[in-house]
């Protein structure tokens, strides 16, 4: 059983301001960030995922782990599912395999479904599922 | 013009141990990497990107930075273009647009010309001509 697809959903960078982390991808590279109802997140459409850009105080928030001081690190990569069922599912494998689980999955503040466990490395990877998130049939991020 | 399009090549996530990071991704995720002849590095080919993991005292090497402490973080991500001299406009933009230039874009061992730059948060960005690497034309690596 393939229970985790060979992909990437989401790239999300953990920034210390994020007016100025925005203006460098906009000014600097030249990049169009996605139009989205929040002030707090920038989202960049790339070759089918996103790179986002997140307040650290919040990723910390989110995350529920202190990043700086080396153990975690400022970004999250996201793999994002096609039901809640399945961050369910995920995690019930990821626990039997012993990885270290951050945050189990809750119902989030932005309307869904995510949890967070860490790689050897203490890179964290959120498991998610997110409504408004539209996929194609290989995973690739649409929107 | 538009000189750098929306898309990326590669993160390269910076490990400790190599070889327990690559476990975690063949035995924990399920995942395949690609075959490589190399002992160094494990690429992961995903949506149109590939997942690397490379020592963290080479990427140090490679980047010309100390990565621990805070400034930098333990990965970067690529850039890849399709010619050496997309790269040398890239840095002569970036330079023109007083971004952080971390190292020249110069020849590397495995082949390829490659320089460094930095977002305002320390994130490194690798910016490379990889005459190995396959794009297809809207810039997803093939492989």
């Amino acid at each position: 059983m393939t229970f985790m697809e060979q992909r990437l959903s989401i790239i999300t960078l953990a920034v210390k301001n994020l007016e100025v982390a925005a203006s460098f991808y906009k000014d600097k590279f030249g990049w169009n960030p996605q139009p989205i109802d929040s002030d707090d997140i920038y989202f960049f459409h790339l070759n089918g995922l996103l790179l986002g850009l997140y307040p650290l105080d919040k990723t910390i928030e989110d995350a529920t782990v202190t990043i700086s001081g080396g153990e975690y690190h400022p970004f999250t990569l996201a793999y994002n599912t096609r039901s809640e069922t399945e961050v369910d599912e995920i995690f019930t494998e990821m626990k039997a395999k012993g990885v270290k689980i951050i945050k189990e999955p809750e119902k989030v503040f932005w309307g869904g479904y995510s949890g967070y466990i860490a790689d050897p490395d203490g890179n964290l990877w959120e498991i998610a599922y997110n409504p408004f998130m539209k996929m194609d049939d290989r995973g690739n991020v649409i929107s």
